[in-house]
């Protein structure tokens, strides 16, 4: 096996600087539980992006910001809309029906992107109470397919979302992959756009842990405090978590590891795209490839390299690169690959 | 401001060797959410503590372990039956309430120890539909007051716990200090005394982040990786917890710094009882020191060495030595106090 | 407007036979909560239709019956698989997500009718954390579109449940009416079917409020009386809903009613399926009709005969009949739709 | 074992006027779910007796009325401060923490009456989010233990609650004997001394199921409609609820009844009082009676007049009076009593 896979990007470790910045904070005593210089600062860096107004919280996990951010947005007999393929859906075990008591409304999706169009399905039922009420929009960006939103598709939404009186949640878990893809500023992406409230991830790209809640509507804020601790995500050692949003978020470290890892997957994409049998099923914008597979070659494969089926039933696997993917790993993929699909050796 | 007050064992850093370990960690890709080999590694550590049948789960921080630990033994019909004092009572914000939907039975007690004879009082009502079903008697080891359960006293409560059909839930965030004291294993002391579950904690012990949940009664921990997924406590990047289990738990380093904190407290407590207006209010049996104090020097004791008031009404200080406190941060502290209170200079 | 529309079935009122078996136990002082002499019969009778190993608990609507029985049946880490067209998905204002916190997952249907082809697609993810567990399957018998499952599809379902792990509810709000459509006993419908819980509904069938959950599997059973009382569903005067049940299940009460209500839809959709403009758009099994009409009679007819649109775009009606629907009613509306429509007076 | 005992008030049936008007609009079809005219004319009857700006709602019993009344004042991260004997907290299994997710802070009181200086115990931690944070004061008016705060004594408590940004629930289960006893109206002592939310109970009074939720503070009850669906707490066939409220309102039923209920409660006191080794324990101003029995006539008094101890320890039973209890009842029981103290005969 292997070191590096394309199983997923948190299967990676800890960027080296991301380390070093959380051994620079370890001396002396600090206050717990974020009332702290570094804790303080990290928030700054964080308004930074997203507007002075903003109100930024570190929780530990992606899960954790997630249900969260919705438990913020939302009274327990409202609707959450979103992507059949969100996380949110798929991959939490319920976290958001639990904690929050809501309903998840979801959608098929072609891509794993909503639209106002797809969206409207849901959207009825208002002011009648045997209905759970349509209370947040839930998009991912980038998604869970590795497509992107462009900031005005995410102003439709949030413009369609508000003029219902609904709130608008980004699952940022690839935000920063999103933002360097397309080339624009989180605020122009994510402020400017009209998002209420963002789970803004790093543990994707290079941190080790903690994940920031960011309230671009910064009234939906004020009790926050309260939900994050009942909802036991309030770090006592919250240096260590500041200390990684601090460093990741300085000299643009974000965005180095966010274009390598894209850059990967666009190298792989290019690469495969073109072997017998392999037929590439998604836009490839970030750091994710999709693509349909022999079957036969699936085994031996990720004997080599381990990775996930995304789709069994279609041989659709899916490949994640990360912050730390090299194009050696991609080469020797690929040219493994090419052995096994018998295509001509480029 | 002292680097380093007496308000918290949580707000020291994290041990070097620690840190070391969690860097000897970061090297190529391990598959996330635990299934690695450092996580195999630390769960067989803790199971060499605790008994091969034990089943053992790491979550983020001490208010997962105990909330998601009382999801295990419950169902939203019980009570958990707590000392008034307790941190699953009076500093989780009610999150073991909101999750587990269970009702907290409190009891005053002058230690924070509860006793048979305490937990009498919620004993009844079994079977009677409208009465919540005790089903857990939680007790903290050490507890929030410092002061210890000699196995003897655990082995009695898991005995009256057991004989009623109730569950024994230990919170251990300060675990190692408690097993320091006594001088006794953790398998004597948790497991051969029949408690059900640990919340086992590090964090107050040198660590950055990270909780371990052990199942002493291994049949209660089915399912209980859905539980901990539900709850937002499964980290992605397992291995760095795991790191920090792993060197812990190796070459004593669980006992060492133990040991240290206690001697701190021990220290602190053989020089300021006998000054002038200070009277220790507790048993000084971990790392802890309860003391009422002459109202007036607390304000610009503060101001030199941080701590918090534990009774403001009473001007009980609590003052928690950590793996990292000095002599001298001891010395210099009692000197000023010594000044303050005007006592005699020893 | 008329007295008696097509609304609902619950818009009508309670049986004369059932009001006066509730003044015929409304002598004396009995113990509350269901300690009490008619309760027990009340629980016999259903024993005896249902089998004697069966357990039974009267709640006081049809909501308290499925939540509180899907309660009984999952974790919160569960999830329920039930059509979109499901009360418990469609109806109940995410009352099931809130108290069980359980997802629901839902699947569109062309009848409100499941089959083990459809149910397939949630039938995955077991064992992985990540991903909420399969449960329960729920399907209404007869469904909310007025179709009806045979024992036989019932049984195939129940069967692919068991199979594979899950429970299968069978929301029952008009069980009777499906019953009696049927030709079938309880038993033969929902016992030997395999089902595990039934919520037992008369409300809809001539009774005031109150409703029995069936547990066929009565291992299933043993904590629900803290289910019940937790849930706000344990009425105090408990012999006013048992009085009802005893009522409805003597002499053959609930069968006349369900036939009767049955028989108004037959002649409705029998009346009105060859009107210019109207299409009937499911199976006429029970007590409603389900048809298409031209949009411009909609207001004006609404106006004499109460009753709801099912689908607004598609101008589709909903039309229940009930235990008190006279052959008037249903020739009074059959006569003002055909004038309306400009069909020949028949 | 004679036909009423002096076990509950809700052992009681219901009062004949109250059976006839359900009866009374028992024809023809009514939109469901309240949407009626007799739930429009008996919410207007309420507003009636509390302010026509207040707003009412209906739900099934008691239980219901508590809990989605607390849900409706509270976030989960509040706490909910009431008397150890409330039946919030002791008789309803859990079901506040369940649904509401807050945390129950209890208060031992001699009589079951809070007071402002028994509720400052728990006013503290306000702002630190690792403490529940203080929402609601819930009292029981009249008490669990037949007492009674005056409406100064409520004013008191709703300006100190207020005062701390705190809301005032009261637990009206008796509230009409409450009222009968005290000689005030509703308003003087409900509205007029600042309460927030009132239980407004009519089971234990000669109804047969049902409970106005009343908002004093109709701001707190925009969005309560979907908290009673998603509470399981909407009655179909409202009307009868509704039809049972208006009887009880009009020509002072309630009051009729609850006068008498209370002076058979003063009638027994006065019988007893006297006898050998019967001591009365609480003041008797509303329709019940707690008395010390000499232990030996407990259970043969129990064969004959049905009664529950209300504390197993110091032999004091609860006898509860009731709309329908006569004066016969009291003079036959207090006659057995008598005989069986061996007290002189009256």
């Amino acid at each position: 096996m292997h070191k590096r896979g394309f199983a997923s990007d948190n299967n990676s470790g800890v960027h080296p600087r991301i380390l070093k910045a959380m051994a620079d904070v370890n001396h002396g005593h600090v206050a717990a539980y974020g009332n702290d210089k570094y804790t303080a600062e990290a928030i700054e860096r964080i308004k930074g992006f997203f507007g002075k107004e903003s109100r930024v919280f570190f929780v530990f996990n992606g899960t954790g910001a997630n249900v969260l951010g919705l438990e913020a947005l939302t009274k327990p007999w409202n609707s959450v809309i979103c992507a059949e393929t969100s996380h949110i859906h798929s991959d939490e075990c319920g976290a958001p029906e639990k904690f929050t008591g809501c309903k998840l409304l979801t959608l098929p999706t072609p891509d794993g992107k909503l639209t106002v169009d797809l969206i409207k399905k849901h959207m009825h039922g208002f002011g009648f109470e045997h209905h759970s009420q349509p209370g947040v929009i839930s998009i991912t960006q980038a998604t869970e397919m590795g497509t992107l939103y462009t900031p005005d598709e995410i102003r439709v939404i949030a413009d369609y979302a508000h003029t219902h009186g609904l709130h608008l949640h980004v699952d940022g878990a690839r935000i920063c992959n999103a933002a360097a893809a397309l080339d624009v500023s989180f605020r122009e992406m994510i402020k400017e756009t009209g998002v209420d409230l963002l789970s803004f991830g790093g543990t994707k790209n290079g941190l080790m842990y903690g994940e920031a809640i960011v309230f671009l509507n910064p009234s939906l804020a004020d009790n926050f405090k309260y939900v994050r601790k009942q909802g036991m995500q309030l770090a006592s050692k919250m240096r260590y978590i500041a200390a990684q949003f601090n460093e990741m978020l300085k000299n643009n470290l974000w965005l180095e590891n966010a274009l390598h890892a894209n850059k990967m997957a666009s190298l792989l994409a290019e690469q495969v795209c073109s072997l017998s049998g392999v037929r590439i099923t998604q836009k490839v914008q970030i750091n994710g490839v999709f693509a349909q597979l022999p079957p036969e070659v699936i085994p031996p494969l990720k004997e080599e390299y381990f990775f996930y089926l995304w789709n069994e039933e279609t041989y659709e696997a899916r490949w994640m690169t990360s912050w730390d993917t090299t194009e050696d790993d991609i080469l020797g993929f690929t040219r493994l690959l090419k052995e096994m699909t018998g295509s001509p050796q480029g």
